[in-house]
């Protein structure tokens, strides 16, 4: 597979685009304190997206919680959904959700190794014996304090080239790990896991040894279903406050 | 407003009933064996929706990473994704939750009283001033074991009727709150907060004290957009770890 047949993939649907385009001008509303929704022929003529394409993207953000149909009465824009940062739902670089959350974000301390899996990574990644990963351990500071810690795994036979430095993986994983592993990660599972600050977290956060951190942990998927990377991550509370707007309709 | 017109809210869009039909067929397809769903032409047919539908539901299906579309090759089931349980993108009674991880669920404690609202409370339901709540508590077993501990509040203003016992409270709240409030639960805003036990939860929940705690925040609104009960959540992991499963291409 080339990054041709890959690029596709990401290109696969207009929707993404109208989305785009829709959540900026849902966005602009809100600011003009306005409630209701033109109709979707009518959002069709003025952002020039077709009317099939408008009901797509909507169905996606009324799944979002970011608006509400009523049946005969229009759409209406939940106001207090547009204010939610920190959405656990959109998949994001750790660095993002502390922006997102009013901080600076920035990476102090990067460490990386080669080093065979453990048990548990092998069964995450799906490895059917154990073998060499890449292993990188991130600090994220929010306005220079320690606001998150990331590990993150990928398998080395999913290389192509594995000539880096530090320097490189400073940067967003996701795009240093599509370029190098010629892949593309269109999802991730994830598990919200609460746990207590042991010693060596509890110097790198900042925080006391006991205090209470969210631990997430993300398997990484391409597009084709396989595992490409297994991160576990940490978040300081006071930086990284999860959040989520559900639509009890969307129930399965 | 009358239940006739809150009703109409949830029967706002065919979407719904056609994601119904469409979870199931997929579920069977997983059973199966298969991988690649028919077109969309095809399932329109097959399941008796129209093509227009058939295509929302996708949208949001792949949102959710149920399904990846794939330009020119179709549309793949992610197989993963359907053993996932305890999603928390989906807005559940806690039972459901425990009932999914594969435990049998019950309620062993419920107490209620009537109370003035506290700061956090009344900014939490957007009150003007100090109101009265009533203010519910509940534990939930897995299998015999305490699960979950949760406080819901629902301002009594909100009530047109206050005639109830603790029996009617042991079951799911969502019915009882849309019944005597005659209004719609549509969606929910949620926080993710961890924490640690304290000595009365601890004994609540069997743990021991400052054993982690994941604690969920929820808001749930009416399809008016206005909070109407805000619920204060505790789980223990054994039981409840929440999952979830992200489109990065669904980045806002």
């Amino acid at each position: 597979m080339n990054m041709q047949n890959v690029r596709k993939v990401r290109k696969s649907t207009a929707v993404l685009d109208a989305l785009e385009i829709m959540r900026d001008f849902i966005a602009s509303m809100v600011e003009s304190g306005e409630h209701r929704l033109p109709s979707e022929e009518e959002l069709a003529t003025q952002l020039g997206i077709s009317r099939l394409t408008v009901r797509e993207a909507m169905t996606v953000l009324e799944r979002e919680g970011v608006v509400v149909r009523f049946q005969g009465r229009g759409t209406l824009i939940n106001h207090f959904v547009q204010r939610l940062t920190s959405r656990i739902d959109f998949a994001r670089e750790i660095g993002k959700f502390i922006e997102e959350a009013g901080y600076t974000p920035s990476v102090d301390e990067v460490a990386f190794e080669w080093r065979l899996s453990t048990q548990d990574e092998a069964s995450k990644l799906c490895l059917e014996e154990e073998q060499e990963l890449l292993v990188v351990e991130k600090r994220f500071l929010a306005d220079g304090e320690p606001a998150a810690f990331c590990i993150d795994r990928i398998p080395k036979s999913l290389f192509q080239q594995t000539d880096f430095t530090a320097h490189d993986l400073t940067k967003a994983i996701f795009p240093f790990v599509e370029q190098r592993c010629l892949c593309h990660l269109t999802h991730d599972v994830i598990e919200i896991i609460p746990v207590v600050a042991h010693e060596k977290l509890a110097k790198l956060l900042n925080v006391d040894v006991g205090s209470p951190l969210i631990r997430i942990d993300a398997v990484e998927y391409s597009a084709e279903g396989n595992p490409v990377m297994y991160n576990t991550e940490f978040y300081v509370d006071q930086f990284c406050r999860f959040t989520l707007c559900r639509s009890v309709a969307y129930i399965c």
